[in-house]
């Protein structure tokens, strides 16, 4: 991870969906992509702020009183301890999330999808 | 900074130079924006890395064994310590920055540009 990482083609590297790559780290913190389409789980982070950021496609963040609808270019921190559901419901959304390192993405080890390295 | 951050209609929101807009906060961090052009100076920030992601434009990240030069959609970290000089020598660059709160761009508050909220 010396360099420059382009992301177009890190996103390019993989296809299975809701499967985090790591492609940065930046102060104890995961830059990670990740390609979503349908529903997630329902669940929340009680110790840490997740950064969304929408590279292609539509991403909704329910949480329990709104949601917050992102297009391409835009993005939206979910603060710590907010329960939230993304939803792509337009096809497949590619996404840059910021985490703390080794943080469970569904905030749950047991039943997280591991984010590994590319 | 409730809702959803659009980046484009951000940046469009100014137009001075090597000056940092900060769009949303995480975990004790800024996401920030800026527009910068030519040489900024020769500096480092001890205790933080820092995440430049380039929006539009070329921006050469220098450090003193070796020069990293970012695209549109390509992102680098550089880590705490290290000496670097960003230079954008072929016009405009837009660029995203995650930073510590309150972190001085030049690593010394006397020379910093204080990054305000939009």
């Amino acid at each position: 991870m010396a360099g420059a990482v382009n992301i177009p083609e890190k996103l390019a590297s993989f296809t299975d969906q809701w499967a985090p790559r790591i492609v940065a780290r930046y102060n104890d913190h995961e830059v990670r992509l990740v390609k979503v389409e349908g529903e997630f789980i329902w669940h929340q982070h009680d110790d840490t702020d997740e950064l969304f950021l929408v590279l292609d496609g539509t991403l909704d963040i329910e949480m329990r009183d709104r949601t917050v609808t992102l297009q391409a270019g835009e993005l939206f921190v979910v603060p710590r301890g907010t329960e939230h559901r993304p939803a792509a419901r337009n096809g497949e959304a590619k996404l840059l999330l910021i985490d703390p390192k080794d943080m469970p993405n569904t905030g749950d080890e047991a039943t997280a999808t591991k984010a590994v390295e590319i």
